[in-house]
């Protein structure tokens, strides 16, 4: 054996502990949102505190540098090589920053978030500002350090979409805004839209839907679970993968396309080759990847006329009309445009208008061309242009959202990136399976999801975000297939 | 400040961080037995791996002995002088261990509970014979560097009860193993011995009336929860200490003790100082003192006369006549006296009895006084001459613990030690608390909870095990008020 392989396997011995440790993190997170004791809140600060200080130093572990130095990546096969790239780029990352500004940053954020959440409940954006001016001032700090002389939010950036740069982004959406406002104004003024569910629909019989979905969309339950948490979300890699939804008895929809947003996720990290597990590539490559994962299942799966179809049988089984008479119709309400304030419950057409909205704003805070105490009038003003209707109060405005009161400044455009490449992956799809909508009506998703698995899903972080789209599809990932989608399926429902 | 209170300010914030990563495995543990994917075993025992890898090196960090070596213990109050004798006798009985020892235990012990599991399946002994024999000689090496020239087994025992030694505890026993017998003889020859409950018991009854007892027993629901488990247990200190339960539908008394059994562990835990919290004091201080809450919850108040008045109207509430006609009847069901094989189903009477053959037994495995190959006969022998009756198959009789197989020697005394404190704790608290059968019979726990408390939970690791009892009673604990508590309940239930 070289002394080069010693290092390798020294290394990924070591970045083994490493992912196990971060999985261990994972499921205290997991544990917080659905099942811990309200009283244990602070302790569990603590118990997350200590952890993180163990994955801080074991990130920064000068023998990483060292091991790095000492391998002759030439010996190596592809999937070394990968591996190399992610550890490479991690220990950059964390070395690059301070130990003290990484102290700093952990201790204003974690006390941002309750500030915040105060300021959204009182409407009172002033509470919210000087510390908001604080994490802008850090993460800026945070930025300069690690882009070593290149654009500061590209730096940013790069934590959650590896390759992709602001100006890139900002092109796209300035292509996409246009097509999007007039779509939007369109269908806001059609004659007839279809009308939303009504009734009431018992939790016990939603988790009961929820659960087929998940189970037809082919969720492993032997290597996760389904939960009820405040805000939905996914935890875990490997062989232990869990998603959560919500619950709200006036309005089934939510439930059921978040477990499915959720499936999305998790079917991803499921998906990933088994070989990968506790590696560098054993986690989803990149936000803007995962996002296509959640959404191509969410909507151009799950909102499909065809799956609806199948869904509306599994509703009716199980509430009677289900609120809406016949398939058509559920199809519509599920598909409904509406005019509103808040990001995570809007609609497809809207859905990218409030994401461009927050990637310019923060874009501008971070380069230092929009002031925090500017903020609020920029994003009512911009709200107005876009949606056509005026903010009334804070909270469905600049206070909706929790990512800057925590940092993660960088992460909102990963979310319409997701958006145009599960388009791009629908196009490719629907090329490949030409049985797809007849599948889907009979709530056989198993032919989608194994083209979404041994396309994107299995390869882990193998290749680079926009690669692995690449790929996929036979073509660069671009906005155009979203677009005509969007408009072939809105103008058909709404007949403009 | 001066450098002996650095040092000590340093070594306590050092100690902070190990007791959060220590509760932090004990979420995964929790997690593992009650809702972990089935799927996920292996990825767990590699996460638990990781974390237990990170708190092996804080453990035996030499810092520790840098600290220690700086400190003044004279410029100390007495909870810092509990603090550093805990830290010194964990530091010493960790750096003792040779890491190639820790490491060989860890990979016998991990392997050997699925051989132990595969035996007591088939029923064959001489499947798991030479892993145990495995497991003997790597204790026998620990117990050695442990010892430093002293007992083996003291060395064992002192990990689960500081201060107790096997001489002590085995003259003891010896003590109060010909009452027990004759006691068993005696009850067991009854003329009219109460029948056992009768009918199905649905589990969600079931579990409604196991939060009831927990409520009535101050258990702490906004720092717990209880949940099912093959096996009930109590996970956790400080802000988040959980329990669990079993449930079977044909004999709703296990769910029912089990649970109380467990809201002991749990009120100890609970009721720990908070200043105490992840600290070295914050923890119930021996095994034995916290099976003395867990069996005093479950016995001396639980199955009294008067609770069970109390708990017999809210069976009738729920499953109606409960399978026993008036709570006279229901009493002598919850104390029902009946022969078996099986330690963790065994009644007052016999309970004990179980223990004294495994400590025995174990002890001479230990001295090398007993062969693993002769273990099933000398097992066989005591166990007939001191239950009267023969084991059937080796599920029944040397296979049907655990606890050897992981490696757990010396720590089945600290249940009868439990017992014999709870008895000396249950003659003090009824001189204190005359008030306490009518409180029960009204399902008033409070009164017997807050003296509890207030004099051997609160103080968690800060006295000796014996001296937290010692304080508590006014008395050195010894076996009399325990058999005398039994002979005077159980002669007067079976008339004998």
């Amino acid at each position: 054996m070289s002394v080069s392989v010693t290092a390798y396997d020294d290394l990924m011995a070591f970045q083994r502990e490493t992912e196990a440790l971060a999985q261990v993190m994972g499921r205290l997170g997991w544990d917080q949102e659905t099942v811990m004791p309200r009283g244990a809140a602070q302790q569990r600060a603590e118990e997350m505190g200590a952890l993180e200080g163990v994955l801080h130093r074991r990130r920064t572990d000068p023998r990483i540098g060292d091991w790095l130095a000492g391998i002759d990546a030439g010996a190596l096969d592809d999937v070394g090589r990968a591996q190399l790239r992610h550890i490479r780029r991690s220990y950059q990352r964390a070395t690059r920053l301070p130990d003290t500004l990484s102290a700093e940053l952990a201790r204003i954020t974690s006390r941002a978030q309750g500030i915040w959440a105060e300021a959204r409940a009182a409407g009172d954006v002033a509470h919210f500002l000087p510390t908001l001016a604080e994490v802008v001032r850090l993460k800026r700090e945070e930025a300069a350090a690690l882009a070593q002389g290149g654009d500061l939010y590209d730096a940013l950036l790069d934590d959650y979409e590896p390759g992709a740069t602001a100006a890139g982004l900002g092109a796209m959406f300035d292509r996409m805004r246009p097509r999007l406002v007039e779509l939007r104004e369109r269908v806001m003024g059609a004659a007839t839209p279809p009308a939303a569910l009504h009734g009431t629909f018992p939790a016990a019989g939603q988790m009961a839907v929820a659960h087929q979905i998940a189970t037809h969309f082919g969720y492993d339950w032997r290597h996760g679970r389904l939960d009820h948490s405040v805000h939905p979300f996914t935890s875990g890699s490997g062989a232990d993968v869990r998603i959560t939804t919500r619950v709200d008895e006036a309005e089934p929809l939510g439930c059921l396309y978040s477990t499915l947003h959720e499936v999305g996720h998790g079917a991803y990290e499921q998906g990933i080759a088994p070989d990968y597990a506790l590696s560098p590539l054993g986690n989803g490559v990149s936000m803007g990847v995962h996002e296509s994962q959640s959404r191509i299942y969410e909507n151009q799966l799950g909102r499909s006329r065809a799956f609806c179809g199948w869904l509306h049988g599994r509703m009716a089984d199980t509430f009677g009309d289900a609120g809406a008479v016949g398939a058509d119709a559920f199809y519509g309400a599920v598909n409904r445009v509406h005019a509103g304030y808040i990001r995570t419950e809007a609609d497809e057409v809207h859905y990218n208008l409030h994401i461009m909205l927050r990637f310019d704003l923060e874009r501008a805070l971070i380069a230092g061309t929009l002031e925090v105490a500017d903020l609020e009038e920029a994003w009512n003003t911009r709200f107005a242009h876009d949606f056509g209707v005026a903010v009334d109060t804070p909270a469905h405005g600049v206070l909706q959202d929790v990512h800057w009161s925590v940092g993660l400044f960088g992460y909102f455009p990963t979310y319409t990136l997701g958006n145009v490449y599960a388009g791009c992956l629908n196009l490719a799809l629907r090329a490949a399976v030409p049985t797809l909508d007849a599948d889907l009506a009979r709530g056989d998703a198993g032919p989608a999801t194994a083209w979404l698995r041994e396309n994107v899903q299995r390869h882990g972080g193998l290749y680079e975000p926009a690669e692995v789209i690449e790929r996929a599809c036979g073509f660069a990932p671009h906005e155009g297939p979203l677009l005509d989608y969007l408009d072939a399926k809105f103008g058909a429902l709404y007949g403009v």
